[in-house]
């Protein structure tokens, strides 16, 4: 008895359904509990063995006849954005799961992860689980982030862990002999180009800032022009000026200011503060970087007369995943005569953190009109088990070796 | 028994004490209903017949021995911004009501007006009270107005009335004789000439627009710069060159974008939509009609890719006072030794409104460090009571001519 890759996920997206094709199943709420009952029971169905860590990732892994080799891992996240869709790491880790179940006696362990909390909705930032395992950021830093409500995300992994009291605990960073993440693609390309696979060469490096513009409140009517320190002027100006030197300099660069927040935002009052948050990205690190540093050069010059504070939030520098693992997926694509193509990441993973540690790839697939994290968010049956398919084969390839 | 203005101001300032100096007593709240009974009580003690009319503006008159003819009104409003002081309004209306009380029998009636809801950050725009006794707004406008809660200024009205059923009901637009409304600067420059009068020439001319700006909203990570329409470059690159061309062309206009709400405002998505206000504000009509329209051409000519729409919400052209009343309340403050010396109003007053109807003038005193709209806002008793005085004496003037 085997379910489609499909029809499980179409299972799962009905929990946190929110009637109108989304999904709404953040990190570490009631609807991620029951979405892992959900999976904890069809691995029990398949014969798979449950684990978990200090960071809420989940493992179910079908043991391996030498279980003193690494395991190979795949999977994704099953988290969403509040206003999520059915397929953002959904895909991945039931494409994964079905590769896995469908194994009998494989030569090695082969686990299905889902990270926690790669969507970072609830707890900003996200990819917080896979970050935790790889060592990238101390689990102690992790546990203090608060949500909207206060509450750290070491109280809500302690109360989600705590429904799971039969689960043991895996360390973080034991060894995987390589890791595959499928997911969506999220961009417009595999559409256009009607190919339902891509080889994910890799991800476009990350910077984003946290920039305060601190300048003094006034009367709209009666403070003279030239005593105000108006901190929406400041900005206005240094917005306008870093995307004339960045946003349109490169046509590759992303360059965005996606957070504003004005101070006390007042129609008659002159602004004393503006807050905003910067993104930047691009597949090469040395442009990502001058990029970033003409950025903060900037905001250095325009600040005046306000104050400027410059914080780098996120430096996630691009990577490249590991050729031989891309060409064993080109080979499976082509065993099976299905279409596949070189495809950039525009967006983080969290194979970003198992990149460094052991050979680590991602197979997308197609989704409509390249919009994820909406309601709208759609992959076809077709390219879902087509990259499912992929993914099996990949694997049946890799354990090959074992043989 | 004669109370001093500075004795009932601060009687008035403990309705609504904020217990940090401030007073909170906003337009129709149960604070400005206390803020009524306290007046009236004084007005039955000093003789005054009390009134009110449909925008539950408040009219305590000494009568005088000829009532056919039209009263001389003098006041302001009782209402405060949420952290809003002592001062602002309250001493234009108890400095006039110490000036009536103090009269016998007047030739003809005087009397005190405390307009409706100035401050308008209950209901907005504010001024609602002498916009409706001048016909400048419909009371059927004025009464669809609602508060952040959804009540209308109309139920407010309403209810703040049937707490005074015994008052009779004024027209609105009733013939008055001459208008004179005391207030503090709200600006530094009386007290940097260590004057204690300030004869207000004239308000500035005040334009406020809301312009929304439309685009599309998008992944940060994966939209080509090329395909955005992002409403947050396009309000920069607009902000920046209004600031230019308006802000920074003209010493003594005031140009202000205050208050910017940006959609989703989420730090990885393109931003669709930035809604934002500008406060212009000039005391030279036409200078100010030339930087309005300068900034409409630049919003439309500036929008591109983005779709922009612009309204003008309040379009209040400069005025000039009286000059025969302000001459007069430089008599009288040279009659009393006091010195004074002519000053635009930056800021916006119901005397506006009375200004088209009849012979209109407003007396400032100086407010420390040119601070209102704060528990920090505050005037000295001296020049409290040499505001008082000045209007005492120019009201003593005026109804000589009567005798």
């Amino acid at each position: 008895m085997s379910i489609s890759t499909w029809d499980r996920l179409m299972s799962l997206a009905a929990i946190g359904d929110t009637q109108d094709g989304g999904v709404n199943r953040q990190a570490l709420t009631p609807g991620e509990a029951e979405a892992w009952r959900l999976l904890l029971r069809w691995a029990a169905e398949a014969g798979m063995e449950a684990a978990t860590d200090d960071a809420a990732n989940l493992f179910l892994t079908k043991p391996g006849r030498d279980r003193s080799l690494p395991p190979i891992m795949l999977g994704s996240h099953i988290d969403t954005q509040p206003t999520g869709g059915k397929f953002d790491g959904a895909f991945g880790v039931i494409s994964a799961f079905n590769a896995v179940a469908a194994l009998a006696a494989p030569p090695r362990d082969v686990t299905v992860v889902a990270w926690m909390n790669e969507e970072g909705s609830r707890f900003a930032p996200g990819m917080m689980g896979s970050e935790a395992f790889s060592g990238y950021r101390p689990i102690e830093a992790i546990r203090a982030c608060r949500d909207a409500g206060g509450v750290t995300a070491g109280e809500a992994i302690d109360a989600h862990l705590a429904q799971f009291p039969d689960l043991p605990r895996r360390p973080f960073g034991f060894e995987v002999a390589a890791y595959i993440e499928p997911h969506i693609e999220q961009g417009p390309e595999l559409e256009a180009a009607a190919t339902p696979i891509g080889i994910v060469t890799g991800i476009q490096g990350k910077i984003t800032w946290e920039i305060v513009l601190t300048g003094a409140e006034g009367h709209a009517g009666t403070l003279a022009m030239a005593d105000r320190r108006d901190a929406v002027v400041a900005f206005a100006r240094m917005a306008a000026e870093m995307q004339r030197l960045v946003g349109e300099a490169d046509p590759i660069v992303k360059f965005t200011i996606g957070m504003v927040k004005v101070e006390p935002n007042a129609p008659s009052v002159v602004p004393g503060r503006v807050t905003f948050r910067i993104d930047l990205r691009h597949p090469d690190n040395a442009a990502l970087q001058a990029a970033g540093s003409l950025l903060e050069a900037t905001a250095e010059r325009l600040a005046a007369p306000c104050a400027v504070q410059v914080t780098r939030l996120v430096d996630a520098p691009s990577n490249e995943f590991d050729p031989e693992l891309r060409a064993r997926i080109a080979r499976a694509a082509e065993t099976l005569g299905i279409r596949a193509m070189p495809i950039l990441s525009a967006a983080g993973h969290d194979a970003r953190h198992m990149a460094p540690r052991c050979p680590s790839a991602m197979i997308f697939i197609p989704c409509r009109d390249g919009i994820s994290h909406s309601p709208l968010e759609w992959s076809t049956p077709e390219d879902v088990e087509a990259g499912a398919a992929v993914l099996a084969e990949t694997l049946r390839s890799l354990l090959d070796e074992d043989a």
